[in-house]
């Protein structure tokens, strides 16, 4: 059973009607619900607004893969969350950051650069899957049209990947290395650029399908150990 | 001084007369040209119908970087001249593949895989800087605009590159890795997808720097030594 | 259930007595055995005196991971099947190469470097785990030590691995990156060194545990596809 | 004209007198020493006990490469300083950090993983190189004996390297990814691990080669910019 912990900021389905309507109880909700439906996935939800983010010590201890999902208060997430979030990571916890969370606390200290990037409100999206052999495509077309995306574009400012699993071509002209996996430590990371909160994203099934093989891939099958520290080692035997 | 040999199968340049308006004196020409205006770069041409391909031992020996451009005769090339070029390239010295080079049986010994890839005559590209570190990329603005280009698509059957320093948007809907390096022995190698030969690409200025870099690049400042093979060591002292 | 085909030269366990007592049915035999007491894992031989070498398209089709050991008669291998094995390989076949197969002909078409190194008969080696967070590591000490093994050391000349699962420390003052992995087309690719025909290596159980990792993780969980070639795609619509 | 900076704690230094004896003016001057001699390269000092540690906006703005010895005093670097560095490192300036560094905040932040490793006092150690083909290793020995330094050992827990340049193996039986480089944003860090402060390191000639070797390459030839923020970019035209 691969436990996941679906968290979301949750701000802009509370106040704007129209993104409400795409997501009425959240987009957190919209990612739990097509998750659940897995029988080898069981989800739980955690928000901004719940005590210390609903990310305690309790919680990561029970969270194989944490999705994250964040825009506009990216910087009320409290340092403390993040340092947690960042040693569960480093211990094995898989990490999936959807679309704006590319700027959150947690994805600028785990990967150390500006993640920034070029973005324009409205285009439309063709995804080009660029790492046919990746588990994270596997049963995904070769290309996935989206009608309606923000525009990310190029350079987008990251340490160099491992895999570019998906690399987004825009009608504006820009082309984004769109589904990118990291390692950090034990943990297994995947930058997913599709999901503005305007464009009913997370409804689309093949995009669902990405996330839950991203799901399974996130998911390490080694053993976690925490902390990780410097170790003054006895001299070995025998040498 | 960096010395450079371009190689070009030349056959398209004689056999179409829109082709020859383009490159009268051959792809091979045209590139000698802009490269030997610069102080710090010598070139000398060899094509497919001189003997031996113009690709002896002694050209090879005086060879710094290679540009190689083959299309419709790359099986024509002979095995032996592939395998010599391979040592040369294993023991330092730099290839840059253009175009439709990524198919030249020199491009699939060194990388192994299939170079396999989508193809449509007629598309208009925007290449995209995606690694503005990267020396091949510097003082090149951020987007080239080629107007009219063969589109050349993913998947890209190649092994992962060290870096991906240009990625091509096409306005028929598919992006490409167009510009990648790789290191194989001690040779560096630098596919650039842009130049079919239709279209006046090796003309435009931004691809001529961005050729230019890449000579300068590929040009490894490490001392060859050819030939390598297994050695047997004598065993080191005061172990 | 992974179908793997055990392949081996078979040469030096039937010329010397000393290599006999070791291996009586030949290495392969042995590492047969090993993984046919997986329930996960169904497992054929086949060798180099064999009809084709044993590896007809027939056998390649019901094969989901070949493993390989060769050494004296790297050059006896017929080209024809080291293509046929190189298209599945690129297809999603994975390959695990053990110890003197890194000089193979299918890896070094798939690699396209030297594969040369240093080696000496006769030292200590010490293997440690350089990237326990990857599948093959799972549950493997982060320490084996290998009595008796032939030494193999850098510069090792292989195009750089996506991971060193494995690096080796020799008694006789040496290094070595002893386990690598790399990607070919869809196929998975493991390098492996220990494995000297004249010590009871691959009796070893911490040695087994690590190729019944490999096997599971070369074995690719994407649908394969033969041949690649490229593609001349028709136009997308509605761009 | 490289201007490097090279930083100091400057602590073990004037407490210990076995140690002010290898370094009378502290690491920071023996290196300054050394790489003064050089032509293309002009060197200042900065040390942690200055104001705002030596490292204002000023001096960062007039250094291409940082060199960086830390050890019992990491945790006394203030945030402001590490951020303004990072931000220096994002926008193209150099960063070589040597030996303890690798624990120091500025590796921490910029690299995201815990950066630990075994270490133990006292052991032989015996460099290798394993990138001969890399910039920093041009001129240098294949191996290189350090007669006394303290053992930093496997796992590291370092993001992917680049390029993995140095290899050590100590004779107490462990190994090392001694030299690494990584690239963030458009900057080039190397990770150095000789010269632990007890022993004449930075006294040899091979490892003053590396050093040197190192700041070259560090140098980037890309112009800076500064800050990089998130762009909201007009359209483009004629799309």
């Amino acid at each position: 059973m691969i436990r996941v912990t679906v968290w979301n900021e949750f701000v802009h389905e509370r106040e704007y009607e129209a993104i409400k309507a795409i997501y009425p109880e959240g987009i957190h909700s919209c990612i739990a619900e097509f998750l659940g439906k897995e029988e080898a996935i069981t989800v739980r939800c955690a928000t901004l607004d719940m005590e210390e983010h609903g990310l305690t010590e309790e919680v990561l201890n029970h969270t194989d893969v944490l999705i994250w999902w964040s825009h506009a208060k990216q910087e009320e997430v409290s340092d403390e969350v993040v340092q947690r979030v960042r040693s569960h990571v480093l211990a094995g916890m898989g990490l999936i950051a959807l679309h704006s969370a590319h700027y959150s606390k947690i994805m600028k200290v785990l990967l150390g650069t500006s993640m920034s990037l070029k973005w324009r409100e409205g285009s439309r999206e063709r995804l080009w899957v660029t790492a046919p052999y990746h588990p994270i495509a596997a049963g995904v077309l070769e290309t996935i049209d989206i009608p309606e995306e923000e525009m990310y574009g190029e350079f987008f400012d990251i340490p160099k990947p491992d895999e570019v699993v998906f690399t987004g071509w825009f009608a504006s002209g820009e082309v984004f290395r769109s589904g990118c996996t990291f390692t950090r430590g034990y943990g297994r990371i995947f930058y997913f650029q599709p999901g503005h909160e305007e464009y009913p994203i997370y409804h689309m099934k093949e995009i669902q399908k990405i996330i839950i093989n991203a799901v399974r891939w996130c998911h390490s099958e080694i053993k976690r150990t925490l902390p990780i520290e410097c170790e003054n080692t006895a001299s070995y035997e025998a040498i």
